[in-house]
């Protein structure tokens, strides 16, 4: 939870760029953005619910299903009569969708009319309820918003700063857990089940908070498929296991992931992490506030190639406060074309993996850019692990 | 991992449902309904992919991201050729979007004019995707068919059944565990590291897959928000603490939820906990297959009248295999007015929950309807708990 100040001034700021784009009604469903804005935090982003800003209102309207109005009311800043809720019937219902209580709303406001900004690319925003307001409000027009709020995360408080710090650490201890469980003869469940207690169990002073995405572990030939989650298997000898997490904090996160071998790697995934590593070295080392996300991504790119790799795929991405089922924030990625520029206090997890079909590496950080140039947050040992 | 034929056959159901109503092409885009007609099974429904079946050729298709096809390759029955991806740059990018590709994909085979079948309430087909689809294919027309696969789903086969019970087998041992590790003193996060402990390390014969919600376990005034996550607060002495969790078995769930009180309950507490368990209990022994699920919501409804009691929610709904972020399949409810008849097989989650404004008791069970009745599949003491 944030100072209420904090929270005004993010308001504040969308606002502005509400009044810049020409929009009426800014309608948040990504629930990152929600948190973001008011403080809301419960995992009830699996029904329909918004943050409503109205430009001619000073505080922002929560609306939600009838029983996560209690959770609003515990977890945000906002005044009650500012918490709204549609009732149950609306619920994964065939016959009526939440989106009609909702144009109810606005029409009530005077809104049917407006100029109304929707997150159009957003996992809880469905075509069927930009159909549903669209059928609702006739006469209003509905703008892509969707990363507008996104963008104004990307610079990070320092308190935000602090939480990524604190979720940074989780990740080096969960890291460590991961490396320690994982043995010849260990059944994958099992490894994961000793990475999940010490995400949650976090530090003996603070907490942690579930990550955005489980713990991924693919092990084997299964390295060639970095999304692929665990089974009961048991680890084999020679084994490479690709080890991504995060620790979280109070929704912020801080991914790492270490590539360990249990025994000999071979020389292809030895040769493989030596060229991983020293992208990855000469990429950090290179970094500075005023540089573009393309050219971060081009000193990666012209290292690997002294080496004779090739690799299309982005090498990273802005990261922070999120929810399921990504823990990335959808604006800056560190690829050819980004032109975004960075800034101290953009924070990013920075992932230069090459898989081939039989095997991968991946090891990577998360970082902040500084005045001068960009602190590593992760702290856990660079390099291919062996045991 | 099913059987090629059952795939198959719940590929043909789907293409019959197809042809009743005139849909030339379906695109899937929920992750359980992916993985239902083809194995798939990664953490990757945060990029856009889907299983595409033409009414006229025989195996469907999967699409997605280039990296994410190598798990497709690993966890589905389809044929290499049948796997297609589109690159990387489509990925989270402003200026494209992975619809693109697959209108073209389309087009390249003749479906430019098709009767398009799409999932337009699910989390994972956005706003954007329909209208760069809409875009992309002008003369296609495309018909909203959310629940077409989720309603097949509802009957469960033999093995989804031993499925759902070795998931609630995971689900008795984690409530176990749950009550065994949250006492006066200890933090909440400490007892989730617990939780998620069970959850994932399952049994000595079988490992735990991630539940699609995290488990919730509200304490105290915060009882009345049922999905309210975790703090690192501490237990405190006569706290009530309700605990939502489920097993989960290859994304097969068994959810289960208790009423705890560390100490003496309160009369409220009390009193409410007999009401539930009363209502639970009849509804439970007056479930019969032929029934509707607004007969069985009806038993429960007179059963708390009797006590004076009103509850204007759903008391359940039917699960089985899901992803994050619900674990329900989203067709019947037991609510009033949902006309859907009970058949052996089926399975629902019963959780006939009652929350006012600063306390709530929830007590649930797991159970499939037989040829006579009922079998609670969950096998944990029906009580309120105290300790």
């Amino acid at each position: 939870m944030f100072s209420k100040t904090e929270y005004m001034n993010r308001v504040r700021r969308t606002k502005e760029q509400m009044a810049i784009t020409g929009i009426d009604v800014l309608l948040i469903t990504n629930p990152s953005n929600m948190n973001y804005l008011t403080g809301y935090n419960a995992w009830s982003f699996y029904v329909h619910q918004m943050v409503m800003i109205l430009i001619d209102e000073e505080e922002p309207r929560w609306i939600g299903r009838k029983q996560d109005a209690n959770s609003a009311k515990e977890t945000t800043w906002l005044q009650n009569k500012h918490i709204l809720f549609y009732t149950d019937d609306f619920i994964q219902s065939p016959v009526k969708h939440p989106m009609e209580a909702i144009a109810r709303a606005l029409k009530k406001a005077g809104k049917e009319k407006a100029r109304i900004g929707v997150e159009m690319e957003n996992y809880y925003f469905t075509a069927k309820a930009l159909k549903e307001l669209e059928k609702g409000l006739p006469d209003a027009k509905f703008i892509d918003s969707t990363l507008m709020v996104n963008y104004l995360r990307m610079v990070k408080s320092e308190t935000e700063i602090q939480y990524i710090k604190k979720a940074a650490v989780i990740a080096a201890k969960t890291m460590q857990t991961a490396i320690d469980s994982i043995e010849v003869g260990t059944r994958e469940n099992d490894a994961v089940a000793e990475i999940y207690h010490a995400q949650i169990s976090g530090t003996s002073t603070y907490g942690g908070d579930y990550p955005a995405i489980v713990p991924l572990l693919p092990s084997g030939t299964r390295t060639s498929s970095p999304h692929i989650t665990w089974s009961d298997r048991r680890y084999e000898k020679d084994d490479t296991v690709i080890i991504e997490i995060a620790g979280c904090y109070e929704r912020y996160h801080a991914p790492l992931a270490r590539t360990l071998v249990l025994g000999t790697p071979s020389d292809e995934v030895r040769d493989l992490s030596e060229v991983v590593l020293e992208g990855l070295n000469e990429t950090l080392n290179a970094i500075q506030p005023g540089q573009t996300c393309e050219e971060v991504e081009s000193v990666w790119r012209d290292s690997i190639a002294r080496n004779g790799f090739y690799k299309d795929s982005r090498i990273g991405y802005s990261v922070g406060l999120s929810y399921p089922p990504d823990w990335g924030e959808h604006t800056a990625s560190l690829r050819n074309g980004d032109k975004t520029i960075l800034k101290p206090n953009m924070t990013f997890h920075i992932i230069p993996g090459i898989w081939f079909d039989d095997y991968g590496v991946e090891i990577s950080e998360t970082f902040r850019i500084t005045k001068t140039g960009c602190e590593v947050l992760t702290n856990f040992p660079r390099k291919l692990i062996t045991k």
